[in-house]
């Protein structure tokens, strides 16, 4: 018989039972303890950083690690194995923190007015499943017409649709009901399909929610919404946000798939998915002080790899080329049977995808900007660890993902992070002295850089002069900031003492390198798409910004380093979670929801895996602004000025 | 713990385990040994009876049980209960003989044509379910849509309908399904809601087929159809016909419904009824040679209470004024959570009914039948337990159902059986002598009289004036055939001694009246459907029967007791089991079985139960052949001329 040990984690104080040679992150992911992970377990990011504080484990040597790290007690999680008890210490830099989450889950005004108006002008308030109470007229002698026809010639009449269909499992319970009810209930009826879905005891026609959930890789968001709301504004009664549990499985979409070729891996991170969904409804239904079972409908949007997963659908393909997902869209139906939470008894609906990696949240947060209700054109970008942007107006639309790589998420950056408390997120550096002035979210030591400060750093550090065009370090700024490291040059943002970690924050060529070809796929991109719609950057109308990178970063710094087109700030647009928020918008209008099946099915989707016109875009982004300085004209003046 | 006890059925030996206590009805239930049961195990309808071979039962007395009756040991098995080991005969009467069933199950001509015009002139061949073979180009980068999205993009040019729907269920086996069938796959889908209900790997386009069933009170038939043939004569690959396993839970619907009041007793009737349809499956599709997996849908018909229990729904309310079924429309299903046998993934299709005791049987039959094509009047009758009536034409239709009592199929008739092996079926009698000349079912030793051979026997005893107007048997006739009996007057068709089960075979008042009152529903049923119509019998385009009964009675002897109108024979049409009929016809037609519909909406129910204008036709009806000479003309001139 094995033998077994006790691991214990701080800061947690959880303590789960191993056996010998168990893999740590294995373990730490059994016990819900949660740690970065940013390759799914592979040993190449380096994330999963933890500190032995009791016990040993036995680890083999990983070049992510340096003597001193070892020295201290650091080991990478994933590299070690059980061979005693242990105590295993998760720094803050590897945990995640769900403070920072409520921030993005707040309803952006542009968010809010978007839907107002497509509701108002275009689609109408007529919730994807309506609600009606029957009052029934007894049945005698002379009306003794079937329970099921009873109800279905009265749902007929309030809903101005056929017969409607009855599932079996509201048959069974269907006289009963009726009796118990003393013929007054409440019909749940899917309108597309003319089903009724649910059928309630007595008047419940005022107490009618729907869930709309965002299921991001990396954070899913999940509100309450109030059918009967008047307005955008007020039809949100509650809201919850949480890390995706699947994160301790891999950070990105490709490590979930590659999870998803083990044993029962499938199952298991959409186990986790759904426990995550649950987690979030469970708070939000009390709230709002709604009873879940007057929740009707629930609308979904993500990614085509997250809606695989939510499904339970193998997603191997999507990583393999030609890229075919199994499926983009995704038939209402029941929740039963997927994993939900008892009580709930709601149809579900996700939002209709594109392609691999033009998922439904795209689709959604598209739906929501308008841009496919105006003649003028649009640039949708939504950047995260993939890039996905979309082209077009009310006549035509392309499409495309770029693998941007999870720089401004913090993957591939030396000291990145997500934008969490400690995360460094914004930076302005002394051109003369090269010192930095930063703040952090939350106003805590800090612990690392996100997406904004990496983009103002950057942008300081061209500016200033301190890298030139290739992403490079000037050797003659060289001094107490900018130093040789142990991989080349690099400019230090933060020296250990006044951070958390005890360790001296910086920025590499390595780092520099990995953000140059983020922002270039996503300007190459932008620019293929333009190409194939036969217009230039200063012919769009808008620059439609969406996902909670875009909430805080700065426009002007994110032109200079070349990821946005030079164009007026007034043409830029944030829309925060539009995927939240389209999925919120369908919930209470089925003409809204027809017209993101519309939109899904008129995209042209333009792969640029290997597409050569991409590639030559992409060389060509590869500097600071851009090789064509034509196109930055004020940024070029600006260096200029700067250098003068 | 409780004493075990061995308690052996003969003749088939079978040794099952009980408890001191146990009911033996319910024991030989358990034992899956059938014994017929009219009343549910009520002790009141006698048909139990069982003989106590060995060992001994405690049974309360019974007045259904003579005295020499106890002496040779009979007991009513539903009053005995287990005291210590039995041996338990049951005698030949009490036992159901499937050979008879053989019988009914072939094809009737008038069956056949009436499938093959109805297809050819007006609903067409498309089964209810499409079967579509796609050879898919493979997915390269220029056409790298989902795999869905590529079957669903093959099947709407096939099918010619919108953009098909997915089952999750496919959705998660898809990718796998189309790589390995490299490509070439079979997609059944349901045009009415253009929904795939399943995908196969290769071609298998030409092996397409359903399952028809007629779920009837007491025998279910079960047919293979090969959805391309191409006439209804040579559709039907193979056929098996069994009893209905509840049959030991009670005769006819309202025993079965009282049933399921009992603990898990829905559960139960449920599980059974699933029992038999899997063994008749079990049967024909090997039988045919087929593959279970291309079945592609089945479509099952039956009377009200029989669906309920097929789709596990309370049937409580079918027997409780007013008399509201929970549903007489079932919408297409997948067959998973039915209970059917494994392998079987197939869509489920029910014949929609109109009321409690007008059911889905009932409008196969009339759609069938072909009188709602014409403008010409039809009748169309149904005798079982019930006596469901239909009137009306190509533009109306009015229904009824008459509780006829179940005389013609043996109950409440002393010596009443179902048509089965040893059942007199003619009979002639000698109206000098009285001595009668029978046929039975088998040319075997007589067991009892069925409906046919009942009909025979009260008209001959009729014509011959051994009984009344009134049924009452003539005292001048008395002698060894008509004598006095335990039970007042009786005649003696066939002696002990000639009887396969050492009991005299007699015909008493009591019998005769409830002959006189099943007779009397129908032809009162009949009348007020007529006058409701606002036509006469003799305005009668043709009457058509259906059902098992019809298949084997005399038309002129039934009009001589006043049970169908008198009418020239040449009017009078057969059409066999016409539900059944329907069923297969719908399996292959999309348009007929959307027509099934269509008919059942339309047809207006006319509720006997507590109608006046009824109870003034029945009471006239009570007489033979009736109260009012007028309509039986022919039938009053022969008597005339018999007794001149």
């Amino acid at each position: 018989m094995p033998q077994e040990y006790r691991i214990k984690f701080l800061p947690s104080d959880r303590v789960f039972p191993a056996e010998r040679g168990d893999n740590l992150l294995e373990i730490a992911m059994q016990a819900g303890v949660h740690i970065n992970a940013s390759c799914g377990g592979r040993g190449v990011c380096g994330k999963c950083r933890v500190r032995i504080a009791g016990g040993s484990v036995e680890s083999s040597g990983n070049p992510l690690l340096s003597d001193d790290d070892r020295a201290m007690g650091f080991r990478l999680a994933c590299s070690s194995s059980i061979t005693e008890d242990a105590v295993v210490e998760i720094p803050l830099e590897s945990q995640i923190d769900r403070s920072i989450l409520a921030r993005s889950a707040t309803l952006t005004d542009a968010n809010v007015s978007a839907a107002d108006e497509l509701l108002t002008r275009l689609y109408g308030r007529e919730p994807l499943v309506a609600r009606y109470n029957c009052e029934l007229p007894k049945p005698d002698a002379n009306d003794n017409i079937s329970d099921a026809a009873r109800v279905a010639r009265a749902v007929s009449v309030r809903a101005g649709c056929g017969e409607p269909a009855f599932p079996l499992g509201i048959l069974r319970e269907l006289s009963i009901d009726l009796r118990e009810a003393d013929w007054s209930i409440t019909a749940d009826v899917a309108p597309d399909t003319c089903e009724i879905t649910r059928v309630a005891r007595g008047n419940r026609e005022s107490a009618h929610y729907a869930v709309a959930v965002d299921i991001g890789t990396t954070t899913v968001t999940a509100e309450l919404i109030d059918c009967l709301a008047s307005s955008a504004g007020s039809m949100v009664l509650a809201s919850s946000t949480d890390y995706n549990g699947q994160i301790s499985y891999g950070e990105d979409v490709i490590s979930r798939i590659m999870y998803c070729r083990k044993r029962r891996g499938l199952t298991k991170l959409h186990d986790v998915i759904m426990s995550t969904i649950n987690a979030l409804i469970s708070d939000i239904v009390p709230d709002a002080k709604v009873d879940a079972a007057d929740i009707t409908h629930i609308v979904a949007a993500g990614n085509t790899t997250m809606m695989h997963l939510f499904y339970g659908i193998d997603p191997r393909h999507i990583m393999l080329a030609p890229y075919t997902p199994a499926a983009t869209a995704f038939s209402p139906s029941g929740v039963r049977g997927l994993g939900f939470m008892p009580g709930l008894d709601a149809r579900l609906y996700s939002v209709p995808g594109v392609s691999s990696y033009v998922g439904g949240d795209i689709v959604s947060g598209v739906a929501l900007s308008g841009m496919t209700e105006k003649g003028g054109i649009s640039l949708f970008m939504d950047i995260g660890t993939n890039g996905e942007i979309v082209l077009g107006n009310n006549e035509w639309l392309l499409c495309a993902s770029c693998s941007a790589g999870p720089a401004f998420e913090g993957g591939g950056i030396g000291f990145g992070m997500r934008a969490a408390p400690g995360a460094i997120e914004k930076v302005r550096i002394n051109q003369a002295t090269l010192e930095p002035m930063i703040l952090t979210i939350g106003r805590v030591r800090p612990l690392g850089i996100c997406g904004s400060g990496l983009i103002d750093l950057v942008a300081e550090l061209f500016i200033g002069g301190i890298i030139d065009r290739n992403g490079r370090f000037s050797l003659q700024k060289q001094g107490i900031r900018l130093r040789e490291g142990p991989n080349g040059m690099e400019y230090v943002l933060c020296f250990a003492s006044e951070t958390g970690t005890e360790r001296d924050i910086t920025l590499t060529e390595i780092d520099l390198d990995n953000i140059m070809r983020t922002k270039a796929a996503v300007y190459a991109g932008c620019s293929v798409l333009l190409q194939n719609g036969g217009i230039g950057f200063t012919d769009l109308d808008s620059v439609i910004i969406a996902g909670g990178f875009g909430h805080s970063i700065d426009i002007e710094k994110a032109i200079i380093i070349g990821l946005l087109p030079q164009l007026p700030v007034d043409r830029f647009r944030f829309m925060g979670n539009a995927s939240l928020g389209g999925a919120r918008t369908a919930a209470v209008s089925r003409g809204f929801f027809a017209k993101t099946a519309d939109i899904a099915r008129s995209m042209t989707n333009i792969e640029l895996s290997e597409n050569a016109q991409f590639m030559n875009e992409f060389m060509a982004a590869m500097f600071l602004p851009h090789t064509d300085d034509r196109a930055f004209p004020e940024v070029i003046d600006a260096l200029k000025a700067g250098r003068e």
